[in-house]
């Protein structure tokens, strides 16, 4: 069997790559090197430009438990790619949309954003990606052609930046995901929606990464992990010896912490009200722990007089605006940067006292780290297969599609970091 | 006449280099260069450690005109260095301190920040400024030694930073300054009370210039010219080609458009309320002028649509804490920085969306464009001698000493740039 297919493999892979004779060895090597994109690379001739049927969790109501539904899955268009999601995490961006408190209800829908997968097929125009690549979806893209996508400190492309209202694809407005049983459309999720075992992206959403990358991990890369070590090492860019204060020690936050090392941090603060995260601050590597409800005075207070005069660098990474707020009065003036990753709620108002402006204090914030998902992204997935960032430490906790509302509980309760859902299993 | 004092001066200055005799050249260059110097310096012996008597502008009230009166100036203590001031102009900060409208009021007080002179005499421990340097005095100082003169970004020097409700002089706390008539102290204000003939200001705050420079111009780049071009050049930076929009065309905003000529700014932008200021805008060189009475619409989306989506950089010279705001609304997302520079009233707030820090836009802000007054400033200071920087195109208007409560009406009423207020007059 198995023979059988990879010489009807690498006969497709041929084809697609008409002339270039290279192709045919790097595709063989591939095979070689992994099973799974051979298998993806297979079934392709048998689903490509069909509907797909498969499991989805579906979200009918805000805060109301997900449904595993059966749905179709329609085949991508022009510049779209169809993927076999294989595993997904969830990602408090979910909850917040999920939750839809300060946000438009949009439901039902499919969410989930932080995963990785193989590729099934491609529409029409995708030159960079085919049958059996591994992937990463993004929640947001990188047309090249727009001018953030041509200014190097912007990884907001016009096109294909994160848009949480859009309910369908870029190209048509209209799902590609609908309920078998009564052919219902149900919305996209930030154009990702990985919480279906495939799903449908747009290419520039799509990063290729190395097929030797273990996927139940490399999925980590294309929300949480990313964002948090770049916000780091894209946007404060602290000088060798810096404190850096991290409000919120969940994944992104830890990974901010990650990057903070890798910046040779000197100090490295955790703030958080979970006094559980005193375990986590430990083992990765934090100087300090400060935990707001333990101390009398406001926070800011007392990580000005732990870092004599200010804090270098804050890293707000809960979304609470009151977090964000004592971020700005943390920094030490002259040259304090103030950094927002969380997302806070829809109607929250930053306030601040202008003078922490004329003191020469920065606040900036960043989507996905400032990186770019096609040209940046790479160097932090070389960091990864070079062993220089380990990511199995947020993983805690592992559950297969079928529970995947288990993953929503342990994000409420605050337990653990990271739960990986095996959306195959 | 002249010979003996040279003579007396060359003693002098000879008794204070002690064993250095490269600093007898050295000053008798000076001598030959520089008439007024010499004329100080052949003062010093008369009045050194003595009570100086001289004219002086008091502010006795919040609002009301400054009153000319004779006062008594003592002599520097240690670390400090009496001035002969020359030229002195009005800037806004002192007309924000003599309404005192939103900050407490201190009367009286000598009022005078931007200005120019020739050191008089020094205190003991003062070792790089003696009798006949021509010299800036600044509200803004460099002790070299704290955590701030240390790092590049910061110019916030911990020991000697602005300080508004500061009365007397940092080493005692008591003012140099009292009325003849009933030896009433009258309080400092910003540590340099240039509206004096003679002031005493900490030699850290002191900088040296070039004796060939014309006093009656070098007196702006001791606040307005240098805050407006450090906008700029330290920290807007915007990068070649880009769009800048100056919200005030005062002679802060006019010099933060020199800044942008300077730094390639393909698009510069002035936002004023006041018609008048379009003559200003045409004669620096603006590209366009915006006054928001004239339109409907918030300014912001006014400059939005006139720049493809959002402005470089914004820089904000009014004080008003709504342009501000807009200003922050008018940044094109990925990579727009706004830049505070106008002093907000005392009890403004500062609020913005915080998704405008998720879409990656910046606000910071600067006191005196972030120039190190010792190891910054000399940089403008060298551009001005090099005719790269023009100062006499902000220079409309001048009057005696005596007339200085016309600076101030013209100020109020938005009549021109800078008056020099001439202190010998
Ligand atoms: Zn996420
Ligand atoms: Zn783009
Ligand atoms: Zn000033
Ligand atoms: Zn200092």
């Amino acid at each position: 069997m198995h023979s059988l297919q990879k010489q009807r493999s690498l006969l497709f892979q041929y084809l697609r790559s008409s002339s270039n004779s290279n192709n045919i060895i790097h595709n063989s090597k591939m095979i070689l090197s992994s099973s799974s994109s051979l298998l993806l690379a297979s079934n392709f001739s048998s689903t490509a430009g069909k509907v797909i049927p498969c499991k989805a969790a579906v979200a009918w109501e805000a805060g109301k438990p997900l449904v595993i539904e059966d749905v179709e899955v329609a085949p991508p268009q022009a510049k779209e790619v169809r993927i076999n999601i294989k595993y997904s995490s969830l990602c408090h961006t979910d909850l917040y949309f999920w939750e839809s408190k300060s946000v438009p209800p949009i439901f039902p829908r499919i969410l989930g954003h932080e995963a990785s997968g193989v590729v099934e097929s491609v529409g029409d125009g995708v030159s960079n990606l085919k049958p059996g690549d591994h992937v990463l979806p993004l929640f947001t893209g990188e047309c090249g052609e727009c001018p953030n996508c041509k200014c190097e400190d912007s990884n907001m492309c016009e096109v294909l930046r994160i848009n949480p209202t859009r309910e369908g694809m870029i190209s048509d407005g209209k799902s590609r995901f609908s309920t078998i049983k009564d052919k219902e459309p149900i919305s996209h999720f930030l154009g990702t929606s990985t919480f279906s075992q495939y799903t449908v992206v747009h290419s520039g959403s799509v990063v290729k990464i190395n097929p030797t990358l273990p996927l139940d991990k490399a999925c980590l890369l294309s929300c949480s992990i990313s964002t948090g070590i770049g916000s780091i090492l894209n946007v404060a860019k602290p000088k060798k010896g810096a404190s850096i204060a991290i409000f919120g020690l969940g994944t992104v936050g830890l990974a901010a912490a990650e990057g903070a090392k890798i910046a040779g941090a000197s100090r490295i603060i955790g703030i958080d009200k979970n006094p559980n995260k005193l375990e986590y601050a430990r083992k990765f590597g934090l100087t300090d722990f400060v935990n707001p409800e333990e101390h009398e005075r406001p926070v800011h207070e007392v990580l000005k007089e732990m870092t004599n005069g200010g804090v270098d660098r804050c890293i707000e990474c809960t979304g609470n605006i009151n977090a964000l707020m004592s971020a700005m009065e943390a920094l030490h003036d002259g040259w304090g940067v103030a950094v927002l990753v969380g997302v806070p709620s829809g109607d929250a108002v930053f306030k601040t006292n202008p003078f922490n402006f004329l003191n020469e204090k920065t606040i900036t914030g960043t989507t996905f780290g400032n990186y770019k998902p096609k040209t940046g992204l790479p160097t932090l997935v070389d960091m990864f297969m070079n062993n220089k960032l380990e990511l199995g430490k947020f993983i805690t906790h592992r559950v297969p599609l079928s529970e995947i509302n288990k993953a929503f509980d342990y994000m409420i309760k605050g337990q653990g970091l990271r739960t990986i859902i095996d959306m195959n299993d």
